[in-house]
């Protein structure tokens, strides 16, 4: 309807399922193919799988995927935990600086609501986030347990529900479909 | 575990919610990624997206989206449902053909569950489609209602279900998210 509101949109995919991430690669994908430029930030370590990287290289340079956690030194915090910290929060401070610099039209915050929960970054911090959103920005969060302040914000929300899954079969992860 | 098996996958997004068939766009996107042939199947007419088809085309020859449902003659079933029955076919027949031929290591039957649930093809074709499936081939099937048969067939289900949806805030479907 033409009266309806142009803006970018808040989109959230939760849920103990599998998807949440890989929707927001096919959104990515769906807006790479009108035109649009478009940011994954990865707020999790090690949460890339080869496959999405190397189809990032191929669509380059209006489909990045970044991915955080560089320099990291063990003695700051000596833990695996420490080392997540220092990504998410990487992850973080790219959000805020490529969230503000408008040059994007799709911004994908990947697991940053795991982040959340697991107190690696705060709740504020990615609320006030979504509060500096460029009106036409649409802006993808994933990750289990989404907060309910973030529901509250978001105008899409998903759960992704898993109702079987191959793992508990004895099926090994495949190449392209896992990872 | 190197005693697990090694097999293509029969994966299924269900449910009411966003992002069945945008994560199964994501998934043959990570498979693009790895260099797999990936063909996407619409069983029903109208249900592409036109960001897909730009995306599609532009990650050609390797990743193929067909489209279904030409050739009908009005007068064979002169009817919306007789239209849509007609695609749905063809995409069936499609479907088995290239399920048979072994080219491609990831095929979407995208929305076949739909066309189930409306009796546009019978479900009874679609198991035997499951059965004629080439050991390595992965088979991604999407649409609301899944039935039990198909459910107890799949390796992999995902429940997307609705939490919060914009339309219902008089928020526009937008450009590169919803098509």
């Amino acid at each position: 309807m033409s009266t309806a509101k142009r803006k970018g949109l808040i989109l959230v995919n939760t849920g103990n399922g599998k998807g949440k991430t890989t929707a927001a690669l096919g959104m990515a994908l769906r807006a790479w193919g009108q035109g649009m430029k478009v940011l994954i930030l990865q707020f999790i370590k090690g949460g890339w799988k080869y496959g999405e990287l190397k189809a990032a290289r191929k669509l380059a340079p209006d489909f990045e995927i970044r991915q955080m956690g560089e320099g990291f030194i063990k003695g700051e915090d000596d833990s695996s935990l420490g080392e997540h910290r220092h990504a998410a929060r990487q992850a973080l401070e790219t959000a805020r600086k490529e969230i503000a610099s408008d040059r994007y039209d799709l911004i994908i915050l990947d697991e940053v609501l795991y982040a959340i929960y697991y107190g690696l970054i705060k709740l504020d911090d990615v609320l006030e986030l979504l509060g500096q959103k460029p009106e036409k920005l649409h802006l993808v969060l994933t990750g289990r347990n989404a907060p309910p302040q973030i529901i509250e914000r978001a105008d899409l929300v998903t759960e992704m529900r898993e109702v079987k899954h191959p793992f508990t079969q004895g099926i090994a992860a495949q190449k392209g479909i896992e990872y």
